[in-house]
């Protein structure tokens, strides 16, 4: 007896539409890095792509209702973009790359470079990214958090890990940076390139109350979030990872950074709490409220005891490039040692993600060669 | 001196985008289970909301052109949806759940309902899920696996874990089973209740080749792609997650199952590979091409002395119920042992976490409570 079953492949969609008719390529990525994007929208009067840092670009509708745009050829990156539809933003929809963001996703097309870049995968050994779930009675809710473990980690090595406290932006989520910044393929590249200590890197959730997403404006909010991600970080986050992984529990071999709000989170739990971190780096940081002073009632230059390296880095088109100018010049005139580090770009991810590969690096001394 | 800079959270969106006056709210879940979905769309002609598995929604414009619709009271449960607008689909753009999938994302709304539900997060022990990346010399390609570990896994329990290979269906990647099936929460709250054995749960990507995505209509794609899964997680994934983990070689402690594609690929590789499986599940199961002779040359009642489970299930609404009442008939006609399990539902999410919720617990003999 022969038996048909339907056929594997021609399977119905996830949700049971009929695909369209001719199924668009979007982007396409040309040989010469030109990309071409195209949105299907018959009765859409304007359609706009914006790329992330980018002014928008207009796009031209054919005959079949299908809008197209193809940019100048771009520097090998990857970019997040969406469309935008007679005024309503929208991701891609017939790309499956989507950027997780709790405030709108959006789409990321990777124009491929060489294999040099810190963020393209290479055939080196590749590290682990554990997701762990947890209940935060700080919080009082359920969470998450992800840890990076090294290729060949042996949690029963002589010397434990040195650890990095890695915090995301404003309206990431705790998957920011390994899903969009690509940090566990930078770190397997610099360690097998010899340039990076292995070292454990841990990506928290960096709000101590979810409430910091819909109430942004409000400062009693943003106070208690930021009162209530220090605090999970210190007495959960940190028990948990050193109870879990074979970490130092030297401040010596602690570091925290973080981009834009996890910048600022960074500097202010690190710079108020240098019994418990060396480490500092702060890449398009978010502010600092208030008062310098207010901030960091206790940091003077006797801080430079304790800091191994406190980086701060911002792109030169960032809105806050200004802010973090200041920052460098109160450090300064407290002769507060640092790195004030100025690059090109914007408020964007293919800045950060230049910032981390630079920034790790500097760790916890050279590595052993 | 006080230092003003730039407040933390009124923070450019991602994108530099500024956000649209009004924020929408969309899907609203209300108390008596009713779900409102939203989509700003002033130009558009015609809106539908797409709920998997049922028939579309029209919405209606109001003068501010958003359109709206309310669902009756929903079943609690956590249903993927899209909204086609002039006949293009795309995801809900103000909802920050987004289902992964390779062929086009599609947004998620959970309608909760109480803590006896499988899927719904309970503060009970929980497991972490490992995110492995590793270069495939069968594909020939850098891919992904992730492995659930049980809360208070330890690598050196005397007895070696259990060990279920778990596989997603056709257009999903390997993160399917935890981003929309829950899979990790199912089994924290399974364990937590005694009803299902701790065990090390592996969910690799279900394509030998990615070209299967492209070109699901070529029978030598189709092929080659299974042939590659096949030898991937026979040299490959296994090996790995026994080099890895802490988990038994035996036969008797090695279970298989999936959904859709993935259940086509648990009996194929399940029932001919029996001195490596001796527990297989296969949930609406994607089609058996060709011959059940062909497929299964080997297949007679003497597997029966090896089979400790072979369960087959679909939902009577599946556009696939009819190829698997075949399937359980071809079996039933060789004397070959197996639970043929029909449930309500259609080819969706609903059905498969209800599905694994059910399968877990009959797997390597009752816990010990």
């Amino acid at each position: 007896m022969r038996l048909f079953v339907c056929s594997l492949f021609v399977m119905l969609p996830l949700l049971g539409q009929a695909p369209p008719a001719a199924r668009l390529v979007s982007p396409e990525v040309r040989p010469d890095n030109r990309v071409t994007f195209r949105f299907r929208a018959p009765n859409a009067v304007k359609v706009t792509v914006n790329r992330a840092g980018n002014k928008p670009l207009e796009m031209q509708k054919d005959e079949q209702g299908v809008w197209t745009v193809t940019t100048d050829a771009l520097e090998p990156d990857m970019y997040g973009y969406t469309f935008n539809v007679d005024g309503v933003g929208t991701i891609d929809p017939v790309n499956a790359r989507v950027v997780p963001n709790l405030l709108g996703a959006s789409s990321m097309v990777h124009v491929h470079g060489p294999s040099t870049l810190p963020w393209e995968t290479n055939d080196v050994p590749r590290g682990t990214v554990h997701h762990h779930f947890f209940k935060s009675a700080v919080a009082n809710d359920n969470r998450d958090m992800y840890v990076y473990t090294p290729a060949n980690y042996n949690p029963k090595a002589k010397a434990a890990y040195p650890v990095l406290y890695l915090l995301h932006g404003f309206s990431d989520d705790a998957s920011g940076w390994t899903a969009v910044g690509q940090a566990h393929v930078i770190f397997d590249n610099l360690i097998a390139q010899g340039k990076m200590k292995p070292m454990v890197v841990v990506m928290p959730l960096g709000y101590g109350t979810m409430e910091a997403l819909k109430s942004q404006r409000d400062a009693s909010v943003r106070a208690r979030s930021f009162d209530g991600f220090r605090d999970s970080l210190l007495q959960e986050v940190i028990p948990q990872v050193e109870k879990t992984y074979h970490v130092s529990k030297d401040r010596t071999q602690r570091a925290i950074a973080g981009l834009s709000m996890g910048g600022a989170e960074s500097l202010r739990v690190g710079l108020n709490y240098l019994d418990k971190f060396a480490w500092i780096g702060a890449f398009s940081s978010g502010g600092v409220p208030a008062s310098f002073t207010e901030t960091f009632p206790n940091l003077d230059s006797k801080a430079n005891d304790k800091l191994k390296l406190l980086w701060i880095a911002c792109g030169k088109d960032d809105g806050l490039f200004e802010a973090n100018s200041k920052l460098d010049a109160a450090l300064t005139e407290r002769n507060i040692k640092h790195q004030w580090i100025v690059t090109p770009g914007a408020h964007t991810w293919p800045v950060w993600r230049r910032n981390l590969a630079e920034f790790a690096p500097l760790l916890f001394g050279q590595p052993k060669t």
